[in-house]
Parts: structure tokens; C-alpha cells; sequence
């Protein structure tokens, strides 16, 4: 449905276009949510975009260009002017303009920095020392805070004087006359308490907070946990710095997971899809260069089978079916696998029961689908020695991939690695190698024996 | 740090076991978060576990049971007796009672239906029509409501009417005499208005609100698109049923990540780390069947060659070689594809500059590797015309692996199918081949020009 919305909104933006009424098209759009803009300038040619870009409100076009992918955003910065972008950076959040800031070329970043207020500039400056990928990056300075001798009503005072300031307050932190965090006011409970209470007797003291530099990872985690909507962050101290949101944090758990499967891979967790041919290239190659040297190890257990592959050439043909089996039942467990460990379903105290399972369901798969593949030779009219030889290495090699699938995360995990880095070269290489020795070699038995 | 922390809750609360102190033991787990009281639970014995679990309040227990892992939860459930399971279902949000229930055998479920109050009874029985996966299936249906005619000081009245029963409340939902949401105003707006005004005049117009049918990724893109908290849910005639909370939808944005990884590894979405190894083998032969059906095919490219393979046992050493390059660049190519069409980043649109980009980048790849598998063939004192074979063969098959990696995901997206639909077999399938077919095929020319 919401699809079927945007497209009928890129109607009304060409409607608006073809009878050329400017006036019309921006009223139009102002009204739209920032994100959907975005997805309109994105679907329009790129003279057409800065134009009506250059229309909205700074403070539209404030949330626009946060919603914009990289490639837009960096060109729409290139063309406006910086009187234009300090105006749209005033508008935003601190933990916003910092991310923005940060894109920019230093020298830029350096005057825009001078040009915008005195009090944001300060605060901006402060968050671009702290890492992007940690409890500080995520941070905004924006929140309401009150002394612990604050009472409701002057709390709620408070709240208003920061409305112009602070987006989506929630709570209201309570501080000491050190700056350090003691309690948190969710803004339902001050709404409901009597103007000359005191504010301690109605927070909450056990308030979930974070250290600045805490690794994001952890700080979306805690999100998770205790399904929070805003965290405060402090420094080691325990003085309020800033507080991180949950739509801040959502992004962060996703990418999360797609840097594991992206490391399962062998990928570089920098490259997005529409990246230059030759940026993808360079990220590419460091781990199939590693890939082309377990290759080699692989190759060479073949090679040591040489001469039982020329007595029996068939040996030859059935390879990629051993091969690709190992390989797809190997996946399958690496993924659960990885899965597991990510949601924290799995750790280190079930890594028997795992290992066990993974083993058992190897042999059955190998059982199974050995038959199967001993009986699809047989009915080919293959030698039925060959197809004996199938049943016996599919459950030698899917045993093989169900052991290497769950005991290399384990153990990259046990040695506090990412347990999905580059799972996919170690496991395939553990399944080839297994597999090919164990279909060669069981062979070259049967030849010995004149089985074959 | 919070590792730590569980750790040492963990000595705490054996500390409490060993002096047999069971009052002290229940007083300092009952003001632990019920996700860490979950989780020192699922760390003793089970005797201990259940005998800890029945002597929290209903209150506190309620929020532990939701926060425990199902086979877990499973076991409490047949333990504790029915009037220990109302207590807690009274206690518990209608979306959280709802999907507890709908988890026991029906008899139980109706029996327990029967025992919890008549109001939150009738909400469950409605809210158990609603497909687990859509919004209805998502949605609480306690919030907070007003008629468009309602004041400011009349709204604030019914919030803390509401303030037992509603927790983080956040948004205010303005509905006219048809029970038809018209408007939002959310909290901080609430307070910072002056008791006499109409609500209408600070509300919210522009709603973002969802279908009750409406599948639940549908649900979490907007959430995440809109940086929500909570949404309303309404019924074909726009009538306000419930809201949907961010904490429920943050499982479902990473479930549906996990789903499409889950997808390209020919996985069932259901499967997880601990299940019985009995039905993970259900889960995941059907996948692997197609998979042995796809691998017959591939021999049968190599059976093509069986008198090449014959004249030159070499060639069969170097075959693992290509079917690896191949299998991992396509991967490779599969997860970057995958991601970006899950994030929007990449839309059918694009379709040919992301074939562009995968068939150069597997050409420089190619070219690269290629020209290493050469060079280390040629160190390894083997016929050097095997080495420009592999150079070739490898150039082909990293073309077809960027190809197939990225036409298979977006020809199924063009089909409305998941583009991640077991796209590993699939794709793998195509790289063998292709791969095979022009190593084996250029070494039958070498061979007939007697270059080999």
C-alpha cells in the first residue's frame, strides 16, 4: 500500500511539473514526510531535484537531505551553498549535524563549523571527537535534565523552555549538583504528579545508562534487553552527557546482522550494492585471494588421487556432486549457527549439545540423501560400486560439514572473534577437502580390492 | 560490562543458595530487570529455576516469562498450576496475554481464557483472530484515546485514568463519534498545553497509521521509515483498534534479516540452533533434495568431458579450483545484492548498472585471480597451457558468478517472489556449470589443437 502512495505522489509531482506551477509543487511536497521527499528527489532528474531541494524550508529541507542515500545527499551538498547548508544545520539535532559534518572535507566542515551557532558549533565540535561507532557517536546533547531538588512543577517549566530545542522528550533526567545521572522521570508519570512534589520522590533510580564509549553493538543490545525508547549516556564519572534514541539504535541492530552475514561472505562490511565497480573490486579481492590458496590446498588432495581418478574417470564426474553438497549442508549450519549466536539463543556451554546435533543431522541427511544419490546412479546405469561409494562419502562429508559449520564460529567465538568471519572460505575448504578424501580415498580401497 | 554484571549476578545469587537464604534471594532478584532475572533462570538448575519462578509476584513474573527462551517457557507453563498462569496473564499487555495463549494446546487455552478477567478475556479472543505476522497480530489494545471534542485538561484526566493499565503511554490518539482516528498529539505537546484548549487545536492531523491486515515487515519499514514509537492500528473503516509498540517491532526488523540469510542458505524460517535434531532434518532436506537434483546436473556438464577429463587427470585436480572461486565470488555478490534490495537501496531501476558493476567486477577479478591460480600452477612445474586454461576458465566463471549473483535475487524480485529464495543453490548451480563447461570445454580445443 505505502508503495502504491509514493508512486501516486510521483504522479502529482510530474502533474505539478508539466503544468510548471512551482508554488504548487513545493506546497505539495513540504507536507510530505522528509523520507518520502527523499524518495521523490531520488525519482526525478538531478536538475529538477536541487531545484525543488532549494525551495523547501530549511527546516524541511533539514530532514530531507538526513533521509537521502550518500550518493544524493554528497552531490546536493557539492551544488548548495554553505549560507544554505549552516541554515539546514542549525535546524538539526546535534547527533545529526555531527554525522553530516563529519562527511564533509575538513576545510568545509571547518567553515561550516564557524558558521553556525556558537552554542551548536560547541557541542558539535565536542561529539566529533568521539568514535561514530560508539555510545557517543550515536548521541544527541538534546534531552531535558533537572537538579534532584527540582520539583514537578518546575520540572514540567522546564520541559517547556527546551520545546523548541528537543524532539520527542520521553523522560526527563534528574542529575546531581555534580552533573552525575541519579534518576529518570518518564513524561506520563510527571504528567500525573502534583506541581509541588518533590521530583526524586516520583523518579526512577534505577536508571539504565551507558559509558560514552561503550562499543554501539552493546548499546543497541541494551536497547533490545530492556525495550527502551532513549538511554542516557554518561562519561566515566557518571555525569549526563547525552542520550541515544531508539530510531538511531534500529539501524544500528540491523546492520549488526548483515555484518555477520556479510562476513560469512567474505566481504568487506564497507561496500553497498550501487559502489564503483573498482571500490567493490579492491574490497573483493583481499578474501578470495585467501580463497584461491585453500583452492590449491583442496586441489592438491585431489592430485594425490590422480591415478585413481584416470583408472576411474566416472570418479571425476560425480566430484561436484560431493562438492556441492558439503557446501550447501555446510551454509545451512553455519547459518543457524550464526544466527543463534547473534540473538544470544546460543553460547559457549551449548557448544556439546550443538556439536551433537550437528553431527546427527548430518549422518541422516547423509543417509538420506546418499541413497538418494546412489540410487539416481544406479537407475543411470552406473556401476553400482559408484554408487555405494556416493552413500558412504555424502555421510562422511555432510558429517564433515556439520562438524566444521558449528565448531568454526564456536571457536572463533570461544577466542572472541567474530564467529562469522569469513565462515564460508574455512567451511568450504573443511567439506572439500573431507569430502573429496573421503570419496578418493574409499575409491582407491575399492580398486585396491577390485571392487572397482 | 553488562556481561560482568550478569556474572556477578549470577555468584549473587548462588551466594543466596548456598546459605539457603531464600528471602533475601527473592528480594534481590525481584529488582533485577525480568530479561536478567530470565537469564539468571536459564543459568541453574531447573528444580532451583521453577522454585525461584513461583515465589515472584504475579507482576514480576510476568514480565520473566516473556522474557525467557520458549523451551524454557514451555516447561514453566506445564509446571505452574492455572491459577498461577492467570495471575500473570492479568498482569500482562492484551498483545504479550495474546501471544502466550495462543502458544498453549487449545484445551489449556480455553481454560485460561475462561479464568482471566472478562475484560482482557474478550481483548485476547479478539486480538487471537489476527494472524500472528500482520499488524493486528503485533498490536496491544491498551492506549489511550480521547473524542475530538475532549480538552486538553480533560485528556490529561483520562491519561491518568488509563495509567494503571497503559504503560509508555507516548501518544495521545484523538477519535471522532464513529471511534475514526482524526489525530495524535503526544505527550510532551500534552503537557506544555493550556487545560482549556481544545485537543483538536494542538493535535496531529496527519496520522501515520496501518491496516490491521497489513503484514508486519510492511509495519516495521514504516516504523523505521517515520522514526516512530508507536502506531496506530485501524480497521478497513478507519476505526481505531490498537497501536503497535517500537519494542515488538525491533524483533521483527531483525527477524526479517535473518529471514532472507536464512532464505539464500535454503533454510526454513523457523528453524533454530537448539531445535531436536530430528526437526532440523525435516527443516532442511527438502532444500537439500534440490540441491542433490541441481548437483546431478553439474556432473552431467563433466560427464560431457569425460574423455577430455581422461587424456589430461590434471584437469580434474584444477576443477575444485573453479567450482571455489566461483562458489564464493557468487556469494559474494549474493549477500551485497541481497542487502541492498532489503534496504531499499537497491530498486529494480538500478537493474542494469548492478549488472554493469557485478560483470566488471568479476572480469578484474577474474583477470587477477586468474592470473594467480596461472602463476602458482607454473611454480608448481605443471603444464603451463593448463595455467592459461585456468586463467580463462576463471574469467568466465567469476562473469557468470557476478551475473547469476545478481540477475537470480532481481529476476525473483521482478516475479514478487523473495529475492533471497534459496538463492545459494541456485546460483552455485549456474557457477558450476558455467564454470566447468568452459574449463572443460577450452581444454577439449587445447586438446584437439594439440596444445595440451
Amino acid at each position: 500500500m505505502p508503495e502504491d502512495v509514493r508512486k501516486e505522489n510521483l504522479e502529482r509531482l510530474n502533474s505539478f511539473v508539466e503544468s510548471n506551477d512551482k508554488a504548487g509543487l513545493i506546497k505539495f511536497i513540504s507536507e510530505l514526510h522528509p523520507s518520502d521527499i527523499a524518495w521523490l528527489l531520488g525519482h526525478v532528474d538531478e536538475d529538477l531535484q536541487i531545484d525543488i531541494f532549494r525551495r523547501l524550508t530549511p527546516e524541511v529541507a533539514s530532514g530531507v537531505i538526513l533521509e537521502m542515500d550518500e550518493g544524493m545527499r554528497q552531490r546536493v551538498i557539492s551544488i548548495i551553498s554553505r549560507t544554505e547548508l549552516v541554515e539546514m544545520l542549525d535546524e538539526m539535532e546535534t547527533d545529526d549535524a555531527t554525522d553530516l559534518i563529519g562527511e564533509l572535507p575538513v576545510d568545509e566542515a571547518k567553515s561550516v563549523l564557524e558558521g553556525i551557532q556558537k552554542e551548536e558549533s560547541d557541542e558539535v565540535q565536542r561529539l566529533l571527537h568521539y568514535p561514530e561507532d560508539t555510545a557517543g557517536g550515536k548521541m544527541q546533547t538534546e534531552l531535558v535534565a533537572v537538579p534532584v531538588d527540582a520539583t514537578v512543577g518546575e520540572t514540567i517549566e522546564e520541559v517547556r523552555r527546551m520545546s523548541d530545542e528537543v524532539e520527542n522528550v520521553s523522560n526527563v533526567f534528574v542529575v546531581d549538583h555534580g552533573m552525575r545521572l541519579v534518576g529518570i522521570v518518564p513524561l506520563d508519570k510527571l504528567i500525573l504528579a502534583k506541581p509541588h512534589i518533590p521530583i526524586k520522590d516520583i523518579m526512577d533510580a534505577k536508571v539504565v545508562k551507558v559509558d560514552v564509549s561503550e562499543d554501539q553493538e552493546e548499546v543497541a543490545r541494551m536497547f533490545k534487553k530492556y525495550d527502551l525508547i532513549s538511554m542516557a549516556v554518561v562519561d566515566s564519572g557518571g555525569r549526563l552527557l547525552g542520550r541515544v534514541t531508539v530510531d538511531d539504535i534500529v539501524d544500528v541492530l540491523e546492520d549488526e546482522i548483515f555484518e555477520d552475514f556479510y562476513r560469512i561472505a567474505g566481504l568487506n562490511v564497507d561496500e553497498r550494492v550501487l559502489d564503483s565497480p573498482a571500490r567493490s573490486v579492491r574490497m573483493r579481492i583481499p578474501w578470495l585471494v585467501v580463497n584461491l590458496g585453500t583452492a590449491f590446498l583442496v586441489a592438491s588432495v585431489v592430485k594425490f588421487f590422480e591415478d585413481t581418478i584416470k583408472s576411474v574417470v566416472m570418479l571425476a564426474v560425480f566430484m561436484p556432486v560431493i562438492a556441492g553438497m558439503g557446501g550447501n549442508a555446510a551454509t545451512q549450519t553455519i547459518t543457524v549457527v550464526v544466527r543463534g549466536l547473534a540473538l544470544g539463543e546460543l553460547e559457549l556451554r551449548h557448544a556439546r549439545k550443538v556439536l551433537f546435533k550437528e553431527v546427527t543431522v548430518g549422518l541422516a541427511n547423509g543417509i538420506v540423501l546418499g541413497s538418494g544419490a546412489a540410487l539416481i546412479a544406479f537407475l543411470l546405469g552406473i556401476n553400482y560400486m559408484i554408487g555405494l561409494l556416493l552413500l558412504f562419502s555424502m555421510i562422511a562429508n555432510l558429517i564433515i560439514a556439520g562438524l566444521a559449520g558449528s565448531v568454526i564460529p564456536l571457536v572463533l567465538k570461544w577466542f572472541k572473534a567474530d564467529p562469522a568471519l569469513s565462515a564460508s572460505v574455512f567451511v568450504t575448504t573443511c567439506t572439500d577437502m573431507g569430502g573429496f578424501f573421503s570419496f578418493l580415498g574409499l575409491a582407491a580401497v575399492f580398486i585396491r580390492h577390485g571392487l572397482l
